[in-house]
């Protein structure tokens, strides 16, 4: 018995087994079946997301639905830029590997989901934000992730994108000079599931060895 | 059938409950048992939090079991003082209010585990990081709330202290100067579960009405 007077639930050997299958297909999506996403459930996503933890219960997490063809225009458009910058940066065989990966299902996502963090809000009154200002960020990431998650157990693929200029993206959609932009999401009908990250598969990154992130002291 | 041959699962509508019922009943924990933790446990608990997305793969997280009861005493002592100064900026009942949360569970909490974000990696090769380089940190972020989650899953609670000076806890932990602090985890046996954040419960903040955090462009 709590003191909220509801039972807590148990989870069992067979959830724990789907949790981690769960995590093991989570993949960041880059190619999208253009069938529309049904809005409703986008809003259970965003309503799931909204029971992650943030610091001292400041909710900071605002969800932009972008419908508007010129904002998503913009959005490529600024995406592409980016993009072009960052091959800039990458020579000779890795160059070349950077140019063939699709880092963006930007034009054939059916849903793109600005998430921000809400500087400008006093809700949660500073509490446990004063020597960690980025923990307000923080929480906004894991309302991202959850919703991410969610997403996948109702079958739909997230893509995140960051290869964006943030300040520019706030300013395409408009919205206040307090929010910074966290993730630029796309949603919708992954063309296929996978069990390995993209990055891994196509030879950019593989997974690290447990032994080097974890450590004594 | 996929690329690698597995089949991806399906999850079904008591999945979904259950998973709604994980978020619901995560809690930031800060009253815990005393009773020892299972170290293998807390090793699962990490290697599900590797399977967490990272920009580009970078896989920036590293992972400080802390045992030493000196490194734990300097925690407690630098918890102490940056709580202390928060203090200050209260006034009033809200100070009153400040004043009589418990905000860390650091001394009863059997398992102290320090989390931070390796930017001295070139896991990744930078991909997705250069025009937002704080994805770095919200790849760690999406890893402990990972292994928020799964701990809970398993019984466990987890509480998120963000009341330190993130450069001290780094100094008296004697980790790499590129490491930056992103999560101080309390994790053990929780002396009571809930559905409901104990800052909502004890009157510091409440839930935010959906209508706030939703927006259309």
């Amino acid at each position: 018995m709590t003191a909220s007077g509801a039972t807590p639930p148990k989870f069992d050997q067979l959830f724990r087994h789907d949790f981690e299958q769960l995590l093991v297909w989570r993949r960041d999506v880059r190619h999208f079946r253009r069938d529309p996403v049904d809005g409703a459930l986008i809003e259970r996503l965003i309503a799931m997301a909204c029971l992650s933890p943030s610091v001292g219960n400041s909710q900071p997490w605002r969800f932009v639905r972008i419908t508007d063809l010129d904002r998503r225009a913009a959005v490529r458009a600024n995406f592409a830029e980016c993009n072009a910058e960052a091959l800039q940066c990458y020579h000779g065989e890795r160059a070349r590997l950077y140019a063939d990966l699709k880092l963006a299902g930007l034009d054939d996502a059916p849903e793109h989901l600005a998430v921000f963090c809400d500087h400008g809000s006093d809700t949660g009154h500073g509490l446990g934000s004063r020597t960690m200002p980025e923990t307000k960020n923080f929480s906004v990431v894991a309302a991202v992730y959850t919703l991410w998650l969610a997403a996948r157990i109702f079958g739909l693929g997230v893509g995140w994108v960051s290869i964006l200029d943030p300040e520019r993206v706030r300013a395409s959609l408009d919205v206040p000079e307090e929010w910074s932009l966290i993730a630029y999401l796309c949603i919708g009908k992954p063309v296929e599931e996978s069990d390995e990250p993209e990055l891994v598969r196509l030879g950019w990154q593989e997974r690290e060895a447990f032994e080097k992130v974890l450590f004594r002291r």
